[in-house]
């Protein structure tokens, strides 16, 4: 199944725009090990969410075992819920085939966020596997993305360049962009720049992003299509033995927040 | 000891400016596995490099047991050759410190890459461990390095206003630049406007780029700090058992003509 068409299956059952990030931090955990927290916030949320979004940085972290608890983790993902590994990988083109392959094939990843300053090769091998998602980094979450990201080039900031070229590169339909719920304005110009790829928004949680301008622009014209990851502020609701269930419930409010904010722009 | 430190030790010892890419690829090896294949290349080679530089890619493509493989590989390496992680990893400030102690505490390199899209706050993580080196990708060795980075920004093309940002977050001199020398004029740009960082150079040998404008062009006034990576065409010089010498011989080869080429300029 190609995974814009998961995606959408998984966001209808659950009726649900939320993305849990699964970020391991041990220092902020109750006394489990990783791979047991991992799966105890799956079992706890998994009918809330339209997809999880592993950021590997926090397995590399670990070692070599941390790799090993990425690949249960994603294996203990119910099958119909898409999970979108954050790797922000950019290479040049024989690189990035092996990165694509490690993605897709080895950790079986449904979709993996890119990098795109190395340019079309460097993106290339991973939409040629063309039933897996590819989100290309456009206008990020964090205080440095104006550093180049809004550098303007011929006019455009650069962020508004790289949008289209995503949708010109887009002709197995499976690129979609990443975009900072903590810029509403950038997010609402990427949108009519595609009008139809899946948007991934973090920012919302602990960066800050408002929550009511990244649902009313993220999503396409059917109100559908938007992605909106939370990681923190579910993962680490609670530091105490309870630490699932107080998951399950912020994960819930978020949703209901999105629901109403959905509603209401419908 | 600083990696610039480590850097011109070795340079100067082997009077050598190659580094050597380790990027295993089984499909190109003869019947060893691929830790016994770097470990030959390694002793073959040690006395006629600079640095090594392992990807990533190819190792997280090799799965988990890719990341171990990679572990022993840097332990293998001589102390007093720098090691760097070609990783070219870029994210937001929490996630770039996780990624920032994944290579260079649990992994242990001397240096790494990173990708500059996300801005300051994505590669200050990695400038704080201030013994440890950071090239940020500046001007690609690819095709695709045009798409983006050769895009006018305020008159100046996208790599360099990356090069001036570089510059001047450089308050711990621990910051180098990745210049391709499949691009003269610019590597020429590049080192004009950050005279004494070290320059990692990809793209001689496989890639096609010009080794003699890389050796004018890539050194600092002092005549020092240009590194020229070559990876495919030193490892797979022979497919046979004679891989090892055949490596070593091409590596002597290549070092000769860049010390040909420095004798020239000087």
């Amino acid at each position: 199944m190609k995974f814009t068409d998961k995606l959408l299956n998984a966001s209808r059952k659950n009726k649900s725009w939320l993305c849990i990030g699964l970020d391991p931090d041990p220092e902020l955990m109750p006394g489990v090990d990783v791979l047991q927290f991992n799966k105890a916030i799956i079992e706890a949320t998994s009918d809330l969410v339209c997809a999880y979004k592993p950021n590997l940085a926090f397995y590399e972290a670990l070692g070599t075992e941390g790799l090993a608890i990425l690949e249960k983790t994603v294996q203990y993902i119910p099958g119909d819920i898409p999970v979108i590994g954050d790797a922000k990988r950019g290479d040049i083109g024989n690189t990035a085939k092996a990165y694509a392959r490690a993605l897709f094939s080895v950790l079986g990843f449904d979709a993996a966020t890119v990098n795109p300053y190395l340019g079309f090769d460097s993106i290339e091998p991973f939409i040629n596997h063309k039933d897996t998602g590819v989100f290309i980094l456009c206008r990020t979450s964090n205080k440095g993305a104006t550093d180049f990201q809004d550098l303007r080039t011929d006019g455009l900031p650069l962020y508004e360049a790289v949008a289209r070229k995503a949708q010109e590169w887009n002709i197995h339909g499976n690129i979609g962009l990443v975009v900072g719920a903590t810029y509403p304005e950038e997010l609402k110009r990427v949108r009519s720049i595609c009008p139809e790829m899946p948007l991934l928004i973090p920012g919302i949680g602990a960066q800050g992003g408002d929550l009511a301008s990244a649902v009313g622009y993220g999503a396409d014209a059917r109100g559908e299509k938007a992605i909106i990851n939370v990681s923190r502020q579910i993962l680490y609701a609670s530091r105490e033995k309870d630490f699932a269930r107080a998951a399950r419930n912020v994960a819930e409010k978020i949703r209901k927040q999105i629901n109403d904010h959905r509603n209401k722009a419908g």
